[in-house]
């Protein structure tokens, strides 16, 4: 695809570099905190796991291991999986990466929410597809309006983040993951269900994963959010036909994900509770989420809006009337504070008065703080 | 590229499966010998570089201290190289994966020494690429075959393995290459060198890489076979704009390669000296090699033919007359010895009379005994 030969970088990732100076508070990162990471569990993970089998070249689906946990752990959250059903993935952007390549060719349609996840707009970008936002509102996007895209423009494709979606935090609601699931089946289309979040929930009821209703839904999970994503592991979940293409399609990608980092994380899920894990983060990420919607209502111009998510990582900000936050951004810097422009989140129609806080890697001091240095910078 | 619903699994992979049974003495594999791998030297490293920092997201790129020390090292064996030259990937597979996305369309025409690389034809196959044959020797390929091909195809893309090619053990000699370069440099063609196998040289004196000679070459290295293969890491030496190109195709792809394993390797790097283990690798395939050419005469039918490498892993082989190895793998298979049949490795006319050999993983004495069985099993 010469096409990418002008396709430019990730806007977050090249702001990330602007934030590196210490005296900024960013909640520009979709990172995970670094201090909770469980430094020791997985060192002592890696340190059981080396061995000369897990240095050695390995089978493309995944460690055996590591796929009967995560299947495991998977059922039990819900989602009935079997180890077979399972790709080990380097991360679930390559899970996302593999399955445009495996079905998507130039030209073909894509829907999403808009706004939606950067790096996944990239990824159809990159195979030439079309992206066609489908509306939606709080509660996700709506099924009246998928069903007319569908109607209208034949996608192959439906990516979603359906629970405490990046960049806005929603979460598609119980009744509507029931109607998505109905048209998917009935019009043969295939559902991205990218779920990096729905561990990270902080108050409310689990919502059943969309997977869970139709054959039609690709799952794909992650280490990334839970554990650490420096590792690179994710998964994907997958019909046994479809999922033989991807294998076959990994084997060219990269013959495997590291068989290192497969074995320490099957180690470190062998001995170590990680729902456990998963509730400290949660403890310490509530906190953050309620300093930093708490901290909003006083700091931001009067008739902004800002979503109030129920697990995740994001706020999403919506600035009253025809400003546009790239263009505020520099203010914030100089007032030392960052955040992310919403304008590139949208494949087609760029809200630009919108912009992502992350709330994750701050103290709920910082936030408090972060967030006044911010309504300064937009007063 | 819905092609891919009609790709098959590499057969090697899965050839690996049938040989693991203990009994049988395989030369199929591709794979270093697991009992050399410094266990002890990349278990202290994983312990070293276990922090928060190779715990998290990190940059597309690599790790800057990998990228540097890798540069360093390539510098000292005579390919000039800055780290900003270099991107590192989840092993050498994906850097030729994300120079086929960056580079091809469906259509484009991709020049190959025949045999060669299975998962580089595999990764053609995927991008729905045309492979076009280039003659050679046993000197590697035929400059005179390459400026034919290049006035009459037009390829993109010329692909090889010029030292220690795999299947065959062939290397390209020295005034080839610069001819080579030549015919890049004239005729804008990308020149894909990939590289994994020549530090494990056992005669003769190094060849410069093909890339000192022009920029068009784009260069392709590997931890697997100098360090271990578990850990996918890989990197690709590319002209600055290129390698622009080349990173955004690689964050659409899998985001980074993992800093876990890219903080460990460099750790390796700065607290070992690599080459003196590579010399201890080099000493064991030496007297293995040697054993396998020892006892190939005796054992082959009359009329067979085999390569004599200088370096790598593989002795290709062809038997007399009108046979077809895939056919006599099962006579093999019973005998307990198994070998890879050669015709998968072509492109476009498969010499079915072909096979290949590894010699690095089997004891100087397996290697006598399984050449034995082999020779009872053509017989």
């Amino acid at each position: 695809m010469p096409r990418s030969l002008s396709v430019t970088s990730s806007p977050v990732r090249d702001l990330l570099a602007l934030t590196a100076r210490p005296e900024v508070i960013s909640f520009a990162g979709g990172l995970p905190a670094p201090e909770l990471f469980d430094l020791d569990g997985l060192r002592a993970a890696f340190d059981q796991a080396l061995s000369r089998r897990a240095l050695q070249y390995a089978p493309t689906e995944g460690d055996p291991d590591l796929r009967a946990l995560v299947a495991a752990r998977m059922t039990a959250r819900g989602l009935p999986t079997d180890a077979a059903d399972l790709l080990i993935t380097t991360g679930s952007q390559q899970a996302l990466s593999l399955v445009v390549t495996a079905l998507l060719e130039p030209g073909a349609v894509v829907a999403v929410e808009e706004p939606t996840y950067l790096a996944a707009l990239q990824c159809f970008q990159l195979a030439g597809a079309r992206v066609v936002p489908v509306a939606g509102d709080e509660h996700g996007v709506d099924p009246a309006a998928l069903a007319e895209v569908v109607q209208r423009h034949r996608p192959e494709l439906l990516y979603l983040v359906p629970t405490f979606a990046n960049p806005t935090g929603r979460t598609l609601a119980e009744a509507r993951r029931a109607e998505v699931a109905r048209l998917a089946e009935r019009h043969g289309l295939w559902v991205v269900e990218d779920d990096p979040y729905s561990e990270l929930r902080y108050r409310g009821t689990p919502v059943a994963p969309l997977a869970a209703s139709s054959e039609r839904v690709l799952h794909l999970g992650s280490f990334s959010k839970v554990g650490a994503p420096g590792l690179r592991l994710g998964w994907l979940r997958a019909p046994a036909t479809l999922l033989r293409t991807l294998v076959v399609v990994k084997q060219a990608a990269d013959l495997h994900t590291s068989a290192t980092d497969q074995a320490a994380a099957a180690a470190y899920l062998a001995a170590n509770d990680l729902s456990a894990h998963v509730e400290r983060l949660c403890a310490a990420y509530r906190a953050r989420r309620d300093a930093m919607i708490e901290a909003l209502p006083s700091a931001l111009p009067e008739g902004a809006r800002w979503t109030d998510p129920d697990g995740g990582m994001f706020v999403w900000v919506r600035l009253p009337g025809e400003v546009d936050t790239q263009a505020l951004l520099p203010k914030a810097l100089a007032r030392d504070v960052a955040f992310v422009p919403g304008a590139p989140f949208h494949a087609v129609n760029p809200d630009r008065a919108t912009l992502r806080l992350s709330f994750t890697t701050n103290t709920v001091q910082d936030i408090a703080e972060g967030v006044r240095r911010l309504g300064l910078a937009l007063s």
